[in-house]
């Protein structure tokens, strides 16, 4: 049974935080932190773990335990939109589990975080029940300054936990969804109305691809602007088809490409497909790759 | 121990002898066929096995049995050259071994194919001593056709077995090598002299990448033509670079790349830095794909 986990906390400067989150991951049986990166520009840090059910529960936990202590959103200022202390935990299903099970995992740990830190838990994906709070923007949106004020408005009484704010940590949006790939481009530019305008583009919400959410940032450290995604559906909306259409949207204001970054972790088939698209590779089978095929019975 | 074997037999035709070849090595302890493929333009069939080293010898004579018997070369046409039934056969390290063990193998190996057989033994990269007879294309030159006469000049008495062809399966090469990709680009075009200018262009021996050997061939049954290639050393002549020279070349003449193949397996690190290359990811590590992560410990 191998449910991947991979919370995202308003912490990404203070490296000692950080640490200290990782350490308590790491002492948990059962689960294994495979990555953990931080971005100080985005003040945001992502942990991706993977084990069972019971040690991915008790994980999340400790992580809230160690947020609610370390992080103070009143005093917290980043280029990626937040809610919470523990802003969003997506349970995925890796193998022997299904979506219904992560689904369950969601709200057995949503309630869980509500009651013993006291902080209101929204659900998303397809943890949510409600479409109107499925999608993590539509939730996000007003972010932590705003929340008070959305959580006295009709409709947004969260799942589990009070009816207002954590005062320190906020809420939290805990839910269950497929394997995705957040990935950023770097513009070597310094405007940032061309992110902002090819993350338009490219992004579902205003008529971009179905899979792709995409918002542009400033990294004031390089004086460069960057598109921020997630690819949500890396086998429908594959990686090599957002590069080359921010590549040729860019070219559409004199602007390059200067790097991509893949944040935590990718699926190898995101990767193999990318190989096959630009070699133009005719008939390529997965079992061709030497490592798998040492790796599979005869 | 794992040892890579990826004996060529010139065969690619007639599939009822290829399968008892692969049935026959599927019959060896020890050692597993992870891949078998034909080209019929070639008339030529690849064998992908991994194994140890007792097992390994095995299977490569009892292959030498099998071609014997079903293959001669004395009514075989194809457009790769070819020198003898079973036409190379290299020892590659993959695990727990290491080239000098390869080249201690294709020693033993060739010694006891020449006694069993009577076929010539010609040793070949790693495991040949002397640089005139290093190279596979250097022995090869002349093929099965013009062997007996070569036979006969100086410098090319056999490393093991008789000083004349074998008369229908020819001369055999063995020898230990690093692992190299198998990999053809078939172009838009029916202009063989287009192919061969591009092989040339890209091989080694005529100006080109240092880890490349190439050819242009013609597909008679899909009237194409192809720059076929061996990548022998893919971490410094990486196959992106292959690619896109080959593309650039082509479009000297107003060709495009119809598409590309690769013969048998791929060390997943050329996918991966290909990936890498084509989205420009930066800071990229092999530990960021989830399936590596998930089979390394903590």
């Amino acid at each position: 049974m191998l449910i991947e986990c991979i919370p995202n906390v308003s912490e990404g400067r203070r490296t000692e935080i950080v640490a200290a989150m990782a350490a308590a991951l790491r002492g948990i049986p059962g689960v294994r932190l495979l990555d953990h990166s931080s971005d100080p520009s985005h003040n945001r840090s992502v942990f991706t773990m993977a084990g069972d059910a019971t040690g991915i529960e008790r994980a999340v936990l400790a992580l809230f335990e160690r947020a609610v202590a370390d992080i103070d959103l009143r005093g917290h200022s980043g280029e990626h939109p937040r809610l919470g202390a523990v802003d969003v935990v997506p349970f995925v299903p890796i193998e022997g589990v299904t979506m219904a099970d992560c689904v369950a995992l969601a709200r057995k740990v949503g309630a869980e975080v509500a009651a013993r830190f006291q902080i209101p838990v929204y659900l998303y994906e397809e943890a949510s029940a409600n479409p109107a709070r499925k999608n993590l923007e539509d939730i996000r949106r007003g972010e932590f300054e705003g929340l008070a004020k959305k959580m006295a408005t009709a409709g947004w009484t969260p799942d589990f936990g009070p009816a207002t704010p954590h005062p320190s940590a906020g809420a939290a949006v805990i839910g269950a969804r497929m394997p995705l790939i957040a990935y950023n481009i770097n513009l070597a530019t310094d405007r940032l109305d061309v992110a902002k305008k090819i993350a338009a583009a490219i992004r579902h919400s205003s008529g971009g691809y179905r899979f792709v959410k995409a918002m542009g940032i400033t990294l004031e450290d390089r004086g460069i602007v960057q598109v921020s995604m997630n690819l949500t559906n890396f086998e429908k909306t594959p990686i090599f088809r957002v590069f080359e259409t921010v590549k040729r949207e860019a070219a559409r204001y004199g602007v390059a490409i200067l790097e991509s970054e893949i944040v935590g972790l990718v699926p190898a088939a995101a990767l193999m497909s990318t190989a096959e698209f630009y070699l133009q590779i005719e008939g390529f089978k997965p079992a061709q790759v030497l490592e798998n095929k040492l790796r599979t019975e005869n």
